[in-house]
């Protein structure tokens, strides 16, 4: 029974991770946050990201966590990657510091480029940081295979960081039954303002 | 424990929202109600919908919200939007009065037509109300990926419009073992009127 | 409290209907039921089915629902409608009555045609009954929305059919940390018999 | 209550089977292990699998289990699976003694292979064991159907199998309104380290 809560309620880490010669990634969703509003609904404060962590290697099978660099993929984001054909190529650039008195001063781009046999993509992210006068380059081959389970857990994921997955906990609502035969077209939904 | 309970039961909003220079428009999905029958059993008494809102823009990252207008797609036509290619275009024709003494009063299109180059669509909302002499028309461009998220979205909240994931909450029946080792191929289901 | 225990165990009915000039059809997931073994572990019993139940036309917009004829569809006929492109065209052949002294007396088959423009498909049902010395064909054609409502709705209940959403219930099961860095690639589960 | 609990703990078997003139195999998911840290959190400790199992006929409709073998596949190559176009082929290698004394002595081969007409595919499993001197083969031809539905279910099981499935049970977490109009593009998740 505590098992089931605390399951329940705990954070949850299953990170998709691919490991290969000169670096590893993982793949994480990140779920969104909410704001219970005066009238007791709840509203998506922070929309879900999917996490994307390089980090480099070090050696044979060793790899250095400390030097990882993250990037976060919006649902838009996420909607272009998971509609990439084999041939496709994909290139998106944050600023992290956007906004602040940081802008500017670290930018971060990530490009996904279809290898040439349409068997797989290059995947890599660059970091240059103005602070720390750095420019780090992360790059991962990814097969075909590994892309598909991207696109797959992706897919699945891009409901929930939207928090459309709330959907399926809704109580069903009586009410009256109303008889018509005729599709009533949900003629009081549009016909509100 | 009571925030699950209030998490449970509360509605949750979760639109997805596109901004752009002209208009806004955010796609809502709303869940059927049901209704509780003598025999304790529930039915579907309204099908859910994808709920688009249009709003005009009023200047440089400003929107009117005042001026808001909604269309509701069915089932149906979420069926058609989820299967559009990169090249197709739609176009919905509702009247919100229908059935009703305001039949033809209101009228509403909703159009999705594909860019030249297949980068996107742009969707239109058009609403003529012979009541208050008024004919609006709000446009929204949006991107391939902007689109691919509407697809995905919408996929996953169809089998919840139809009310199709009450699937997912029911009780194993037990009952005696039958050992047959021939596929008996449904027989009981079909055999029964 | 007592609302939500009984839309968890209670039946709901959530049919996906479309009318048109003959007759009209409705397709609804009939969940597996499930045996419990000696060791208290849950066996699908028998797998769950598409039912689709036609009823002809009698007049504008009335239908004779004491004359409708069922077919279920299994699992792997789901798998043949789902992957139907927009000119294939599948037949299904059933006799309700196999393995059992009725066989070969009522005889359905569904055919699910393309139209010739690729915009939809034709549905009929054949019943010919050697007991009651009746044939009947009830035929709808739905337009391609509707049959993407119904592709969508079939690849969702898929796994429910087969029992496979039931592994989205299991606890976690906690054991000893085994901190290997290298993928042990599942070894133990191939290993034993 | 009881029945209910017994759902939820209990293992569930929904394995779907294809049985075929020389060989019969199923396909049957493998959830995922959890470990739970010492900050309470939950980890993926062992990935889930889909777990392929292959048993010989040994006459009309009879089929030998005890002379079953196994094949999981990884998430990875659930990956491979769920992408294969009517025409494609895949072939996996496993060593299930693999980083152990018994490494190299017995190994299994899983061969995929597309029907030249596009219809369907022979499934090979080639098990060869040096300690025991035997080298199998069983070759189950399914069809195009029959593929369909292994590819809908291994899609919708592969979130699940990486843990992903978790997602959905989390409570929201509430805190203090933002109300910034522009696009935060979720700046904190990657500023962070």
């Amino acid at each position: 029974m505590s098992t089931t809560s605390q399951a329940v309620s705990g954070r949850v880490f299953a990170p998709y991770s691919v490991y290969k010669g000169k670096a590893a990634f993982s793949v994480d969703p990140v779920l969104p946050t909410f704001t219970k509003m005066d009238s007791g609904f709840l509203r998506v404060k922070r929309k879900g990201v999917i996490l994307l962590t390089f980090w480099p290697a070090i050696g044979e099978r060793k790899y250095n966590w400390e030097k990882r660099q993250k990037f976060a993929l919006s649902p838009t984001e996420v909607g272009s990657l998971i509609t990439m054909g084999p041939n496709d190529s994909s290139e998106f650039y944050h600023d992290p510091g956007m906004l602040s008195s940081n802008a500017g001063q670290v930018r971060k781009s990530l490009s996904i480029k279809a290898l040439a046999d349409g068997n797989g993509y290059f995947i890599s992210l660059n970091v240059s940081n103005n602070i720390l006068k750095t420019s780090e380059r992360l790059v991962v081959p990814v097969t075909a295979a590994e892309f598909a389970v991207m696109k797959t857990a992706c897919s699945f994921a891009l409901p929930h960081l939207m928090g459309w997955d709330r959907l399926t906990n809704q109580l069903p609502q009586s009410g009256p039954e109303r008889s018509s035969k005729v599709d009533p077209r949900y003629l009081d939904v549009e016909w509100d303002k």
